[in-house]
């Protein structure tokens, strides 16, 4: 990337007055929309479902034409964490998806393009997703439907289009088998026209609205956590523009020479890790699944942990009302994930935990320090202890200062009403540099350079990523 | 990695004169390595084979343990290329094995510990291997032998030893189901026994004997291939002490600012390539493979193309022999694989293909402009046309210099005396630089900076990274 893409995302992020659109105006339009939106998601039995149906041999979930997803199940052995064997339901969707993001400059500011979108899981019905969001079977028309809006921008070489960022994410290692989409933001020059539910937002303006709960999209974060800002070189162009602050995510950000450890240190810890994980996933039948029980509403775990599998009917519209049924996955409990960080050598160093999780497309990936969706950890009935929770529950208790702390949902195409804490915390000069195996410090720019290089980082440390702000 | 390591890789790898060693002592020693050993593979039945045998269910080729590797069948479909499916038998091997080198400073210049070393299926009975070749299967003892020589310093962290590279790197794609090696060189500071069958060489010097015909094995290549040499920088301190010749190999490793393409234009082209291809990989039973054929020697393909399976008895030692069968891959006709490199802004650039091998780990990996092991096009007799195969087969019709050629084998644990003609052209001016969309051009910087993040280039071009002098 030449430096003044990184410079037009950096001045985008600083951006948060004299928008095309003021936030609170934004917040109005948002509510708008709602208002104007029908919006029902109703649990009903399997046996009311349309179009999709258990397998009669393997019991698996599946769409009559065998496409979108099918619930299936895997069999995991592994010698990482407190268990070493277990069978559960998972997601299975093969292909790669687009979530794309259409950006274009305004008096010289980049502004992303934006939309009110919503889905049968989502809190709140409407949250803020990217331009694009689309299966492989919608692009290709298995839905039978109309072409996904602003397709056409991201499928086909184009003169006045430039693709900015363009990188495979994976999605949740423990719902998806390997799942991974194509995040990707592209730059155009010409005149667009602006649908019902779409809006120009500065990257600082969306910043600014994760700081609210469950409004910015799963899909949204995942794109914006990998947008590179560049060096300190990227920051004395927009000095001249009255950008004096560095704060300590931005200095995070753009230091490259006072990282405790070196990249090839950090990979070399990661290749240590891989070497020594065994994870063997066999896909089995839904059906043989141990310690899960189905009934005519949901497939669930025996003792009512982790999550389960339903089945809803979703209306949809304004004046025209779009009607159907799915499988969504819905949580057992709210969850938590938090990123402690410190200042080292001057420059914040965020504690990064290595974490095995069943579909990872390699065995491991990058995770927040605290990452534990299912435990019934507020009520002391954690199965198993987990690193540094103490920490982000108790953070006066160590002298930790709470930075970043909110409420963010799942994706809602898939997920119902699932939601996380999303939390960031800053720890004193007291707190251990020296951390268990499977953690390591490392700074923002060098999170940048691994989400980089595809399938290092998970989908929920670039959810706490995507949230800071620089200013 | 801080940038004392990187010069000093350097430094070891521009120094070929006043070493250790002199590189024509070393021929000698070598040869006298191999008239003291014993070595002898003679084809047996597959019924002859101890411990070894065909799974009742599945057919599948099976150690009695269970453990090393199987032959097993897979199933492929693929939209990518001209064949769009095929079932075939692959080696199986899910661990991930160590390939180390212990390096050491005599004098300031870094010397790498190398082993002569027998493979049953080596041509020329020894080659230069690393320090350490082990799989799990070997450090875990199932061989009942002894400890693999100097495991202890890549297996725990001890205070003498520094570790400088450690990646993981793909096998072949086309007959390794997701095979990967763990790449590891370290440094050690204190007293070291040498024992008989290991000696110093500056890398300068292993880079020399990469000029000769399978004598530095596989294992050796793609350990050094991963070998980092920083940026132009790095090379100011090594004109102190009379280096002062920048060859254009060397320009284009350590250039970092003027290559054709940015690398995030580079992954953006990766991504695309990997979001429109589809390949899908089902394990199935080696006795339900179509169109192979078992018979009492070997497993092959009906119309004798692509390898065989067959079964070996090996005998090998020196005072005290030793004996035993196993099954080896074995290929049907020499490959050839060859970069084309063009000057492009005064830097040399590499044209890289990308490639779907059925057992790739993600896909797609980064290929050599031809890449074609199995194919009759010396006859003219290709099932398919191979993109730029008439510029490597007729260099002087296309002006191309041919700046490195030479047989090189794949590994000898494996495969039955399987050669690849490796070679470097350089193209002139006049040739195109536009490519076909599987295609990229790439400078050396860049490669190497793909091959630090892992997964990216296939064994194939790494063999030829390793072969490049910058002297």
């Amino acid at each position: 990337m030449d430096s003044p893409t990184k410079y037009h995302f950096l001045k985008s992020a600083l951006t948060t007055e004299n928008t095309l659109m003021h936030t609170e105006n934004f917040l109005h339009w948002l509510d708008e929309k709602k208002k104007q939106t029908h919006h029902k998601t109703t649990f009903i039995p399997f046996s009311e479902m349309e179009n999709w149906g258990f397998n009669t041999t393997t019991g698996n979930l599946e769409h009559t034409t065998g496409k979108f997803f099918s619930i299936e199940g895997i069999y995991v052995k592994t010698n990482w964490g407190n268990v070493s064997e277990w069978s559960q339901p998972i997601i299975n969707q093969p292909e790669i998806g687009f979530l794309g993001i259409i950006t274009k400059k305004f008096n010289d500011t980049l502004y992303f393009l934006m939309q009110a979108k919503i889905e049968p899981g989502n809190i709140n019905a409407v949250q803020l997703s990217p331009t694009l969001q689309a299966t492989k079977s919608n692009y290709t028309q298995v839905h039978q439907g109309n072409t996904p809006l602003y397709l056409d921008y991201f499928l086909t070489e184009r003169k006045d289009v430039t693709v900015l960022l363009d990188q495979l994410q994976s999605e949740q290692g423990a719902r998806f088998l390997k799942k991974r989409n194509r995040n990707i933001i592209v730059e155009i020059t010409g005149e667009i026209e602006i649908e019902e539910h779409f809006c120009w937002l500065t990257l600082g303006q969306i910043k600014d609205l994760l700081q609210l709960d469950n409004l910015i999209n799963m899909d949204t974060r995942t794109v914006i956590s990998g947008i590179p800002f560049g060096d300190l070189s990227t920051f004395e162009g927009l000095k001249k523009e009255g950008n004096t602050d560095l704060n300590n995510f931005l200095i995070s950000e753009l230091d490259n020479s006072n990282a405790l450890h070196t990249i090839e240190h950090i990979i070399s810890w990661i290749t240590r890790l891989k070497s020594f994980a065994e994870l063997e996933v066999e896909r089995i039948p839904l059906n043989s699944i141990s310690d899960w029980v189905k009934d005519d509403f949901s497939i669930h775990h025996k003792d009512h942990k982790y999550f389960s599998v339903v089945a809803v009917k979703v209306e949809i519209g304004n004046r025209e009302v779009k009607s159907w049924t799915q499988p969504l996955v819905k949580s057992a409990q709210e969850g938590i994930i938090a990123f402690l960080c410190k200042k080292i050598n001057g420059v914040y160093h965020f504690l990064v935990q290595a974490k095995l999780e069943s579909g990872n497309f390699d065995i491991i990936e990058l995770a927040p320090t605290v990452q534990c969706l299912t435990g019934n950890y507020r009520k002391g009935q954690n199965e198993y202890e987990v690193e540094f929770l103490d920490v982000v529950l108790n953070p006066e208790k160590f002298n930790a200062k709470v930075l970043y702390n909110s409420m963010q949902s799942e994706e809602g195409g898939r997920f119902y009403q699932e939601q996380n804490q999303n939390m960031i915390l800053e720890v004193d000069a007291n707190f251990n540099t020296e951390v268990p195996e499977k953690y390591c410090w490392m700074t923002l720019n060098q999170l940048k350079d691994f989400i980089k290089f595809n399938n290092y980082l998970n989908i929920q440390s670039r959810s706490l990523l995507s949230a800071i702000r620089f200013k």
